[in-house]
């Protein structure tokens, strides 16, 4: 394909490079303009060039304060006494709190009651009101429709909205940017997926520049519908009803929107076993010196398992998070 | 004091800009060029403007790589094969051993028997032959110097040297370059002490392009030799025979040649307690998501504590290393 065919193409999906430059003006006083890290470590142990987008060193722990901030900061003035709310298992959680916090809005945020405590508490140290539900027995969009209805809030959700993919585009941005100041193409880049809006959104962005890189997306094992549904070229559900360690990374099926997108660029979903994301977190605090999240963690989890083909290629790897209870963390460091 | 003046007073001084300028040449093709990092949690905390480099990112984790790299690429050809000797409580140990793995030159390490399991198996894993002594009744210097004798090796300081100087002093060149890029400069610059080269290096880098700019010393509480020094005018012991989390800083007297430039550099000397040591470290895994060793987060430590009037200004902060063994560092974010 040509780059003119292929910028044709993105021009029909729910995002372009367009929105996230757009988006890109919205958050530069507010979000941090994380750095693109290298770990002579990292690269020895795979044997190839591996870039890291720590995500963790965002506002909030995570990447989602960026797609929060963008999509809140579009609600007009009429609407904001009514505030936002949203459901979360956490990171979202703590976007929509803290982008509500800065842009003076009230915040009501529905968690899974097996949230970690950290996430919890963070969030409601960025002034939210929490509702937990039951995340086995209950609906939490039903929930969350349910007080945004009573109170005249408005819903933000945690991918499915061109704001918030857009948003999450500005770290595969960021990632071309500095890609291009070291004069180094990428070959592979590969995000974690939940809902897939983060993924998107970066993918949106590097393929605008780079268009003969290989965007991967990286789950848990068990929660494998991003790779599922690749293969199928169609939206599937995982059929795991197991649990994982990546509490991040639980959605069920991928997006409406961040599919439309993801299947067009995607090359394809990878996995990773919660053994091998525990390893990842281990090398990672004890090789690169950043905290990330099992969720967080699950795209060089495959790498460093070898479930990517990464021999003499130009790897980057976006370390989505980094909000872990320090028990859980304790115990995968040992 | 003018800018002139200041310039010409420097050129007496063991290691100037143009030393450091020529390390940072030396270094570009090894050492990581680490960022320097905001974060909002961090600046709402203590109330001010804070940037952060972290060098724990660099190469073995700490910043001792860039001192024993240019200290040891100095070593002719001729002289190589003698291979390297140092001794070390585990950073200044692995810099060494990683830059004698680049240069191809056998490395012996005399170290604590007490250090760090961590460290010493890093130091192993570079290369090195580790050889253990008892802190409190061997003479490490004199161990190292005995095997530089019958191997014909070349000893390699951990401070006490102009190029190891310079080396470290590559770290304030960066924070320089990346504060001049944003536009700010420095209030308040705060780097680690042990023997003092990392923070006599970081001075004189800081003072060649921001002379306002005031130049602290952080320290354990128990092990103030900086501290004390500074005040007193000269070199002076700490007097504690007490242990420290602070594995790294654990020196009793500041270096001759770092407290030349340190007592002339510096406007004093702060220092933290164990318990802040303890809480600047959980504050970096909740807040910051760096792992940062006891030693490495002294300054933090004090910022934190509110023993660094940091009130309006600009304030830097080294965070030296991340080298701590897993279960001490479970303990302390728990």
């Amino acid at each position: 394909m040509t780059q003119q065919s292929q910028a044709q193409q993105s021009q029909a999906l729910p995002v372009n490079s367009a929105d996230i430059d757009a988006a890109a003006r919205v958050l530069a006083a507010f979000a941090v303009r994380t750095p693109l890290l290298s770990s002579p470590a990292l690269d020895e142990r795979v044997g190839t060039r591996v870039f890291l987008k720590p995500e963790m060193l965002q506002r909030t722990g995570s990447f989602k304060f960026r797609g929060a901030f963008n999509r809140m900061s579009s609600i007009p003035e009429s609407a904001r006494g009514g505030g936002v709310v949203a459901f979360s298992s956490g990171n979202h959680a703590q976007g929509v709190a803290a982008a509500a916090r800065i842009l003076n809005m009230p915040a009501t945020i529905v968690m899974p009651a097996d949230a970690p405590l950290s996430k919890r508490e963070r969030t409601k140290a960025y002034g939210a009101e929490v509702v937990l539900y039951d995340r086995d027995r209950e609906d939490r969009e039903a929930i969350a429709r349910d007080i945004a209805d009573k109170r005249g809030a408005t819903l933000v959700r945690p991918y499915d909205d061109p704001l918030v993919i857009a948003g999450q585009g500005t770290v595969g941005r960021e990632i071309c940017e500095d890609m291009a100041a070291l004069g180094v193409a990428p070959d592979i880049v590969v995000a974690p997926a939940s809902g897939g809006g983060l993924v998107a959104g970066v993918a949106t962005a590097v393929k605008a520049r780079y268009p003969q890189a290989v965007l991967m997306s990286a789950e848990p094992e068990a929660f494998d519908d991003h790779a599922r549904s690749l293969r199928a070229g169609k939206r599937e559900p995982h059929a795991s009803k197991g649990r994982t360690i990546c509490d991040a990374l639980m959605a069920s099926i991928p997006g409406e929107l961040t599919f439309a997108i993801n299947s067009r660029l995607l090359s394809q979903g990878i996995t990773a076993s919660d053994a091998e994301v525990g390893i990842a977190v281990g090398f990672a605090f004890r090789e690169l010196k950043l905290v990330v999240e099992p969720g967080g963690a699950v795209g060089l989890a495959a790498l460093l398992a070898g479930h990517i083909e990464a021999a003499g290629k130009t790897v980057v790897i976006v370390l989505s998070g980094g909000n872990v209870d320090a028990d859980l963390y304790a115990r995968l460091i040992n």
